[in-house]
Parts: C-alpha cells; sequence; structure tokens
C-alpha cells in the first residue's frame, strides 16, 4: 500500500505509520519528497488488509492499494487456465459451451420440449430455475422443490447436465441433489452466507456478476467459494446497470479480457438478462464469443408468448437454432468449436 | 399499462393484445392514431403484471406501465404517515432519531464505552454488528453468536434499543432475540429469501437501500415485509454507486423527499456509508435531516484508530458530540426535535 | 403522450389537459379507470413536444412519451440503411471500414509512418488529431493549424481520406478544407452550436457518442446534423461512464444492435478510448464487428511508447497487422469483408 | 506517481521506468519488494503529466497518481477561501446568495415580473437563458440576441446582477455585454475551446458540473478559467447522472464537503435542474444549504403552465416566498445569513 501523508506532516505522524506497519509484520520504506511525503507498505499479504488501517491515523491524505484484495481467483495464484468438468463438458477449454433452456422450470411438458430443442440444437447444458428471485412478492416465485424434481427428471431423460439456482444457504444440498452446476444469481453475489455454503458443497457453480458490482468484487467473492476448496467455479457476466435505458442492462463486454488477464477462472455470458429484448440476443451472443468467452447462457422456451417469467428475453427454438449456427461460424473464427 | 404498437402493425395483432389483456380479467380501450395504433390496458391489478405478457405478443413495439409495482408500500394504499414504535422511541414522528455506534461489535469493553458515549449524546438506539458482510474471505467476519450475547448485556446496561444487522434467514429468531430491530443490509435488499423471514418475525426492521437499486425497487422490496403483516418497516438510504469516487457511494439526497411522496414508511439516512471518510459526514448528516429524514444510523467508535471495520468513516466521542449539537439546530429549524 | 391523472383528479382538472391539446392541434382520448384517469394524446408530433407541456398542469401525476424525440435520424422516417461515402469508400455498406492512425498528429514524420502502416494492413481512412481537447490546461492541445497542413499533405501523399476532429464552431470550414470526415468528438455531442455548424457544412461527419448519453440523446443529437440537409452522418459507440474502473470506459456494445433498430445510420465502434489499454483492444474490436458494427476506429501509433497522447491505449504496428487478420475472419464469419 | 511493476519484471524494464522519470527531470525511488517492484517517482508537476508516460513502458503493471491533476483550483495552491465579487454582491463569504428566475427568457413582460417577484423575496442575483441548448433541433432555442438585449433592461430597471448561459466561444463579448455574470452549462463543462474564452473574459463565471463528470475532472476544467487569470470562478452543483429515475439528475450532495476540502473555490447548489420536479426543489434546495453551499440557482417563473421551458421544475412565486422563509431558517442553522 502507499501511503500519502498530508502536506506539512510531521515526524511524528510518519512515524505513526510505520509504526502501525511494522506491528503488521509489514515492512516500510520512505519517500520524502520536497512538497509530499509517501510511505509505501511492503509484504505479501497487503491485499487483504483494509486500507482504513492506515488511512485513520494522523496526517494520512490518501492510501492507495497495489496489491488486489483476491488472492485465490488470480492469475498470479494461479497462471495456468482453470477447466471446470461436469460430466462429459468442460467449461474452459477450447470447446465453447452452451446452456440453454427457459427461465423458470413451469411444467414437466415445458422442460422436456426445452431439452428436446436446445440439445438437439447443440446446446450441452440445460438451464432452469426451480426457485426465482423476483422483485415483486406478488410475481409467481418458481415451482421450487417440485420444480427441482422436474428438473432431476429431465436431466435424466435426456443425459444432460442441468444448471439452477440457489437462493437459501439452507437448501444447497437439496439443489445440488438434482442438480449438475448451481447457479449464485446477480442479487446473491454478494450473500456471502451463500457463498460460503455453495463453497463447501463442492459442486461446480456458475457465479453471476452483481449488477452493480465491479470485476474486482467478482473476483473477490469468487474467493469465498475457493477458499472452501471448490475449484470448480465458472463466472458468468450478465450486464451491469448504467444510466441507458435501451436494454435492461448493460452487457460489459470488456470484463471478458479483464477477466482472462486478471484471473484463471473460465467466464461465460448471459446474453439474455443483459438486453431484455429477443431481438438484441444474437448480435450479443456472437460479440461474446468473439470477445473470448468460454461458453453462453441463453433463454430458450418452447413458445415465448406463454413464458410466465421473462418471456420478452427468451428465444424461440428457430430462432435459436438460428443463432446457433452464426456461434458455431464466430467459433471457428477465434480458433474455437461449439 | 400501455402498449404501443409498431408502425404498420395489422388487426389482427392489435386483436391479439385485447384478446390477452381480457382473458387476464382486464378491460382495454382503443387508440388508433394515424401514424401508431394505443392499446392502454386498464384494471387495479396491472402494478403486479410483468410487463412482458403483452410485450411478448407480435406487432407490439413497447409496453410501458402506469401503475407502480409496489403496493402495500405506497402511500396510495396507505396515506397517512407510519410511525414505527421500539420501546418508548417511534421512528417517523416528530422527533428525529439518531442510531449511533460502531461498525462492529468488537469487545465488551468497546459497546460499553460506545453506549455511553452514544446516549449521553442523545443517540436513542444504539447500533453495532455481530455479522459483518465483507467482501472478502479474508477480512474479520464478526463475533457472530458471541457478539449478540454481547450487544444483549449492553443493552440491558444502558436500557437502550438496539440495532444489528442478520444475514441468514435460518437466524432471525436468534439475531431478534439480542437485537431490538433487525437490519437488512444493502446487499440483502433483494434477497428475498431473508426478507420473507424478516416479515415473518413481526420484528422492527431497517431495510438499508441496495446501493445500485432504484427507489422504486426499494419500495417493492418493502413490500416483501409487509406481505408477511410486518408493518413496523423504517427505510434507510446510504448512498449509491456512481461513477464518483470522491465519497464510497453517492448519498441520493433526493430519494427522501421522493419517498415521502411515494410512501407512508419512515425514512433515515446512513452518512457514514455513503461518506467513506469521517469528515465528510456531519455535512451530510446535516443535509439529510433538511431534507426531511425521519432519523439517521451514524458509526461512531470510541477509538476509530483502532476499529477492526470501517474505521475511517467512524466519527470519535468528541466529533459525535459537536455534530449532535449541529443536528438539533438544524432539527429545529424545520420544525423537528432530536 | 399518456398523461396520467393523480388519484381522485377532478373533472376540471381532466379537461385542463384535454383545452391544452386541442389548443396545440392534438387529439385526445380519455381512459377513465376505476382507480386511474389517463388522457392519451395523439398526433404525428407530439414527439418533439416536451412532456413539460403537460406535467405542469394540475392534477397530473406523470406524463409518459411514446413517440421517440428523434425523428430524422429514425428507422420509421427512413427504413433502408444510410450508406455514407467518401470518395470511394463507403461506410454502411457489406464492407467494414476500418480507420486507423494515431490519436494525435505529432510530426510529419509520425504521420507519414503511420498511414504507410495503417493502408498497407488494410486501414481505408486515416485517423490523426490536430486540435485535441484535454481535460487539462497544461497538457498538449494538439499542433492544431499546423497538424492540419500536415494531415493534407500526408493525405495527398498516400491518395486515403482523412478524419480529424473540429471543436470550435468557427472552425469547420478550416478543418474540413483538410479533412474528408469531421469528427465531433464525446464531449461535444451535445455542443448543439457546434453540431449546427458541421451539419451546415455538407462534410461527411463521425457524432462520437457522449459518454454519459443515452442511445435516445445521441440519435437526437445527430437530428441536429440532418436538420440542416447534412445526409452523410456516421454514429460512433466509444464507451460510456459507469462505475466500473478496469477499463476506462465501458463499451456499450449492446448499443449495435439498438441503433441497428431504432436508426438507418451506419454505426462504428472506437474500442481504443473505451478500452484505455492496448491488451484490451483486440477482444472489444472483434465483439465489435460480430455485434453489427459497419467499422472501426482504432489508434495505432509507429511508436506507442512515445506517444505524445493516449499511448497506452495505441496499438504499435505489428500489433495492428495482427488485429487486422483476426477481424478479417470474423468478418467473413458474419457475411462481410474488410 | 506510484509506478508498480509486474511479476518477474526485469532490471532493465526498472531501469527504463527510472530513465524516462530522470529524462523528464523527476526523480525516483524504488522499493524491491519480494513480490513486486514499485518505483515512487517524485516531484512537483506530476500531477500535470499524464500517467500513459510510464504505463506504456515494458513491464509496467499500472500507474497510479498520487498528485491531483488540477493545481490552481486546489486549496494547496490557495489556502484561504475565494469570494468571488459581483457588484454588491460577494458569493462565498457568510451570506448566502440566493440566484433565481425563469430557465429561459420568453419576453419583456415574464422577464420583468420574474425579477419583481424574485427580488422581493430576497434573491440577489436574476437568472434567466437567453442562449438554450436543447437536446432536440426542433424545440425552442431561446430568444437570444433579443433575449440578450431584454436581459440588459431588466437588470438597468431592478438594479440586481443577472446571470445567463453564453454558448458559443465567439460570443463571449457580446453575452459578457448584457450579463453580469457567465454560465457554462453543465454539457459544456469539458468545452475547453469555450472554457478558454469565458476565461479570457475575466467575467465572474459560474462553471456548472458536467452530469458526468467527476469533481476531480470538474476542478481541472476550472484550472482551465483560472489559467486564464480569471479568479472569478464560482462551482455549481447541479446533479450527476445515475441509474435512478425518480428524478432528472441525482443531486451529489456530498460534492459540496468534497469541493470545500479540495478547493479554495466558492460552490453553489441548482436544485431545479437535479430535481426536474417542483414538489423535490424545496428540500434539495434546503440540504443544500445545510451541507456547506454557498448559494442557490432556483427556477422561478411568474406562470410554470405557461412556461416555454421547464416549467416543470419551476417554483411558482408563492412556492418561492416560502422556501425563501424556510431557507433563512436553514441559513440561521449553520450561522449563515441570506
Amino acid at each position: 500500500m502507499i501511503v500519502e501523508m498530508r502536506a506539512g506532516t510531521t515526524v511524528e505522524e510518519i512515524d505513526g505509520v510505520v509504526q502501525r506497519a511494522k506491528s503488521l509484520g509489514l515492512s516500510v520504506q520512505l519517500n520524502l519528497g520536497t512538497s509530499k511525503a509517501v510511505v509505501a507498505i511492503l509484504g505479501n499479504n497487503t491485499g487483504s488488509l483494509p486500507t482504513d488501517v492506515f488511512a485513520v491515523l494522523p496526517g494520512v491524505e490518501s492510501v492507495t492499494r497495489i496489491m488486489k484484495p483476491y488472492k485465490l481467483a488470480s492469475r498470479e495464484f494461479k497462471s495456468e487456465d482453470s477447466k471446470v468438468e461436469v460430466g462429459d463438458v468442460a467449461i474452459g477449454g477450447k470447446q465453447i459451451v452452451v446452456m440453454a433452456g427457459p427461465c423458470a422450470v413451469e411444467s414437466e411438458e415445458q422442460m422436456m420440449a426445452a431439452a428436446e430443442i436446445v440439445k438437439k440444437a447443440g446446446a450441452r447444458v440445460l438451464r432452469g430455475g426451480a426457485f426465482k428471485p423476483r422483485t415483486s412478492p406478488f410475481s409467481f416465485q418458481g415451482l421450487e422443490e417440485e420444480g427441482l424434481k422436474l428438473l432431476a427428471r429431465v436431466r435424466k431423460q435426456f443425459a444432460m447436465p442441468v444448471v439452477t439456482e440457489v437462493v437459501d444457504n439452507h437448501e444447497v444440498a437439496l439443489v445440488a441433489g438434482s442438480a449438475d452446476i448451481l447457479q449464485v444469481g446477480a442479487r446473491n453475489m454478494q450473500n456471502f452466507t451463500l457463498l460460503t455454503e455453495v463453497g463447501k458443497s463442492q459442486s461446480p457453480v456458475i457465479l453471476k456478476r452483481g449488477f452493480a458490482c465491479t470485476v474486482t468484487e467478482w473476483l473477490t467473492a469468487a474467493d469465498y467459494l475457493l477458499a472452501e476448496g471448490n475449484q470448480r467455479v465458472i463466472l458468468c457476466e450478465r450486464g451491469i446497470r448504467t444510466f441507458e435505458t435501451s436494454t435492461r442492462f448493460s452487457m460489459d463486454i470488456s470484463s471478458i479480457p479483464v477477466i482472462k488477464r486478471a484471473s484463471h477462472l473460465p467466464v461465460i455470458v448471459d446474453p439474455s438478462h443483459a438486453a431484455g429484448h429477443y431481438s438484441l440476443v444474437p448480435a450479443i451472443a456472437r460479440a461474446a464469443i468473439a470477445a473470448g468467452a468460454d461458453g453462453l447462457l441463453i433463454e430458450v422456451h418452447p413458445n415465448p408468448k406463454e413464458a410466465l417469467v421473462d418471456g420478452l428475453q427468451s428465444l424461440t427454438p428457430s430462432d435459436f437454432v438460428r443463432l446457433m449456427g452464426e456461434l458455431r461460424t464466430i467459433a471457428r473464427a477465434v480458433g474455437r468449436d461449439i
């Protein structure tokens, strides 16, 4: 950390900073310029120290962190790319993995139809939500446990791994019993109680980016999962909240190369929640692959007009088939397969 | 809801919208302009209907919601101001209630000292976190159950109501056993599982605004608490995330008059988390009272230099005493007391 | 426009809205629901009317605009794609146009070297700034008129169209004398005085998106150019300001399909200013082509380490050659050429 | 500046940074930690150097600025508060200065009525726009030169200083001939061509904050005015663009104490443009005074229902009189007068 002292700071104040650093087992180096005094705090663990430890001391103007606050998710901690294996599917390798299906599990008929469509079109993982976090208490909240059972039947029938969201830290084992990949939703990215339990479960997990969280906070949240020994962590970019309202959220396409540089974890993209409108999904999905994403999470519904949740952002079966064709061409153009 | 059809829409497409509205028990009125056809969907329950119900239909260009998505928190539902009573303290009345104390419960000595200081200075409620949601798993996570016991002792000793955060939906009763007011933190504002349990507990609750949530989403989250029959809901504005970095979050001071117009619930302000720096807290606190807030939630630490969490945004005892004096003057200027 | 009246509005208040609409030559249709009265204001020109015209009237709760505020830039006004021709280059057709060169014109040697590099690699237009709007008055402000003369010489030598920024409404003719395409920078997107003059010049123009302007505001700014009879308008997405700091701005990749749906104007992308770091430029550039952009504006410097402005986001010649190869493959994958 | 080297950097790379610093006349200090090498660049002028100067060098991971990019506007440059005198009005002293009047100059009758109302209620400066930057070319653009003449007559009649906006760098002298204070609007905060001319004019100037500009960028823009020797600069906070839509912009109330700490310049607040709705203006205005603002810029219209521009955010004469009473009480509570 770099501690900048105020103009006119005293020797005693500088010494206060030095003493605190030493009491924490850190070493220091002083830069006493003509107009500013700066204290560099050195050591391997400064990334996990809050900046406040020094910022509260008298005479300190500002404290700048140089070590990143995340550790286990960083490429400095592990330089080679991580690959998450789920059955015979590997996320983070040469093959781009498309996960598709309806937003919410509505009925056995709907899920069987969805699974058939997306599998045939080339998706490798089926998605479907049994527990639906909804902004209003008066909206449909999902089929819950009944939905999980239904997911388990569809998964067996189509021999296809399933991803579904978990919202309660006491239901992690329950959900993991019916699903191959647990999803932590954007609104729960900083629900640290839930993260800890999902980490302990050792299940493969998709960690969606909180819609107002920085990439740094996202990787620090991933550290909660990794700290429990769970290595099978997949990041999912799904758009951030900005002032722009022509889309539901603003897809932060740049986060893909940023993550690839900063972290070893695979990253996939959810174009459906970012767009909020089916007509925008294909362009965003193509862009994600071109930017280097390792997979996609796409909403597809057998009949979007009758969907109970988020029908407007769901692709029809025929739109999905067409999109998969486009994605294959883009994947080849960047040296990958789907 | 107002459904705008695309230019060149057909009679069949318009009829599709009309039929869906009728199937949902709603009435419609058609506006067939020369350049645009518009269908108004009328009925008392359109606020809880997702706009997608119509947006997915062929020929629809856009759907605009006129009814608000929240209901129980709205002033249309209840026109007079709600007052939340906790022991002999009432939040939402003429008296402005200051809640103060350290960010985290650290020790009995620290909490006893803090309680004495803030009570003497005029605070009516003591704050202190036993469970601390931290962005990094390597940071101090709070004293947890030990912290709750400690809070209970301090509360008894000083005969002062206590507010503390609850982070796990299965620990609501546990926390409610040691605290008078439950706090739902900003990162959990849309943790609907937690909201439902806190609603069921019937405990007074402070619902902090999610740092990237709109006022409308905040009031809709309050509906989760109110829908369980819990009327003792206090809103707390604590700053939103913007591009500005000179403060930790940007205090959305306008949300206070906006809430007062849209809702009957009391609203307090946390200047400490918004500012991130003690030197900015007094100005924001004064502004909050001038704007019409019903109370404040302020971090005060007996010795901020030694605080384990967020020391930089904590006031010292003497700064807090000085601020309370300023706030009393402002409160009188707007016709209230502290 | 849809005018929603307050609960309990009076007949007189509703009549006030109706009379004002009629006085403006508009027709109305009333929807008197049981809980809300709604007045629909119909007519072709409501898009250019401020909503305040009705919002200020007694009894009005809110006014919602249905017609877009922009007109000439809309696809409803002109349904087929516009193609902007500059010499033998056409922007908005099947061919993707890459414009490249240094951020700032620094010297004849630098510009000649840059032109040779980017032309050979396949760029069709040369970029270079003679007038540089800089956030600090103490930074290098560009070579100004000397830079324009230099641009004119390079353009002649390489028979390559040139794009450069204009910052003063009284220098439009001067700049247009040395450049083939005028650029209106992001910070000037709502400098309406400048837009009007550039519109009058009838020169091809690149209108960069203001970094905090919505797509709707951007297209409305384009109307300033189009309203002067200048049809040769190219939009340029260059990233928006958000809370994320890992990139200089957040590339709003979704704006490309949004623009393609809402407008007939061609849209290109500047990945360099969005990224702020050369290592992120290729991924964003590839994503832009995959999302449907009609071209790119890329910073390339013969020697970024010695660049006077924005060296960190400039590609080296060899990086640019490699990127052009990648872009050609992506362009073919979406059925286009470079 | 603090230059952090990548893990595994070489001695040659570190030397490259050191040599560049020396070539710029700066001194360096090396911190060679076990896991990171850090180079501190020292000198008085590093604030005006772009970070790219070092960031482009091989082996550099990141560059952090410690000196602020602004200089003349900083409190380090001038420690005592600046007071701007306009006739017998002083902005930045003990007295809080209220500037009020219509958004746009519409007619002599309207301006005379407005001046009478606001002067009588206690405003010290009259506002009114002759040149109106409007987002759409089809909206009313102001009375322009005719409006200036009208302002000059009203100013004479009421012996009251006038503030009006200037939008064209070639019209600075023209506008300064009819107005006592020039206003640079939010959309022109980074129109550096205009800033330079306004700086040269030596007229008192209100520099509105760009709605997506940081406090640092705002103070750096003020440096453009100050660098021309114009000391009479007044900052005006008018709300920033965020995701929240219940107000037109989000008033950044915290910027007031932030500015007071960082700069010697007076700062006023425009609650009208931030709110966008008259009913929210009083709360924001009161909060601004409580937070330490030196004045207010408030829209008041003799008849808001007939206003040509922004009627919804304008106060009526009677609302303004009531507000002035409230503001006097708050001003006294913070030890000031109006």
